[in-house]
């Protein structure tokens, strides 16, 4: 095993220690956040950062890089516009997503550039993926600054969501059947295999592990 | 394509929306927060809101639920403290991973009661799960409030980071190696197959994908 202690971490060189940290939390989700400006010129960048905040509300949370470092397209589109859409990435089109990260010029649409479809759905405001068979429409509420680096917690709520037909097993989403992807680090994409499946979890119900359970 | 709108989302049946909503986010990673009371009673618990907000100072964050509902030994830990661990769960324990979600009176330590080891390192005040190979001894900072449903932001700062040796894969933590799991909803656990490492993506060097890309 290998041990840093916080001044190991702080005295790594700068892009070794982006590379680490950003692995350390587990995998994360790949998706790609869709906007438009208020002229229309759509945008769409690849976030591992999205969160689940509750579900009544239907909230998920997402960090935004700080704003004053370089221009933030999809930080200006959300409070420009109020909406964004977030799009599940699948293994099909992982490579196009990837390449939404780099820094294109405002002018230069993502979807575009990187061969990937706006849809507008609904007179929804913001642009889907067509490609992305799992995709929700989200109105912005609020924005959290996260005051130690700059940072910002994105909060919206899902005003649509669209998922594919034979999203379930039994009557749970099943992560393995609608392809959704993983991300570690800032260029680690994962495909996900079905472990197991648990009941929800009641302490009468709990079982008897090991010989450390005292029975 | 199934599409569930807002009204749609409000008037499923709660456990059904609990299920549904808990998975739209993508994967989520599949941690264990090891705390301890000012007594040194150990409290373990699994946690898939852990979040990456910044590598310097390297810090994450968690969501945990609303603190009135009943009662939140983690959360009161981390504040009577100042201290807990982030453990990545792996598949060999993944079902008493799980099992920690029961609630258990708070004089019972999921520790002893789920098979886990609770390991102490260099004096650091919180336990940390001796079968993890992949985990953090996080310091406290600062605990957040969503305003929108009463669930907190907690944030902290990686004090110490235990990784295996054969952790990387070039210079790139490989977390299909280090056998982290994922989670989706609230009872389905995964594990990660890696797709694909791509560079970093420079606007210089983005391939030119299909016929949309205007060349």
């Amino acid at each position: 095993m290998k041990c840093y202690f916080k001044e190991d971490i702080e005295s790594l060189d700068r892009k070794e220690r982006l590379k680490l940290i950003n692995a350390v939390s587990g995998v994360k989700p790949g998706n790609l956040i869709g906007t438009a400006d208020r002229s229309g010129n759509t945008n769409l960048a690849v976030f591992s950062s999205v969160v689940h905040l509750g579900s009544d509300p239907a909230l998920l949370g997402m960090i935004v890089r700080p704003v004053e470092e370089v221009p933030r397209h999809t930080y200006r589109n959300i409070l420009e516009t109020g909406y964004y859409t977030i799009n599940h990435i699948h293994p099909s089109f992982v490579e196009k997503a990837h390449y939404t990260s780099a820094k294109f010029d405002d002018k230069v649409s993502e979807f575009e550039r990187c061969g990937l479809d706006a849809e507008f759905r609904d007179g929804f405001a913001a642009p889907f993926v067509k490609q992305s068979q799992f995709k929700m429409g989200m109105g912005f509420l609020q924005d959290i600054e996260i005051p130690q680096n700059k940072t910002h917690l994105i909060i919206g709520e899902i005003q649509q969501l669209i998922i594919p037909d034979d999203a379930f097993s039994g009557p749970e989403i099943d992560l393995e059947k609608t392809e959704a992807v993983g991300i570690s680090g800032l260029n680690s994409y994962y495909r996900l295999i079905k472990l197991a499946d648990f009941p929800y979890a009641r302490e009468k119900e709990v079982p008897r592990f090991g010989k450390k359970d005292g029975s």
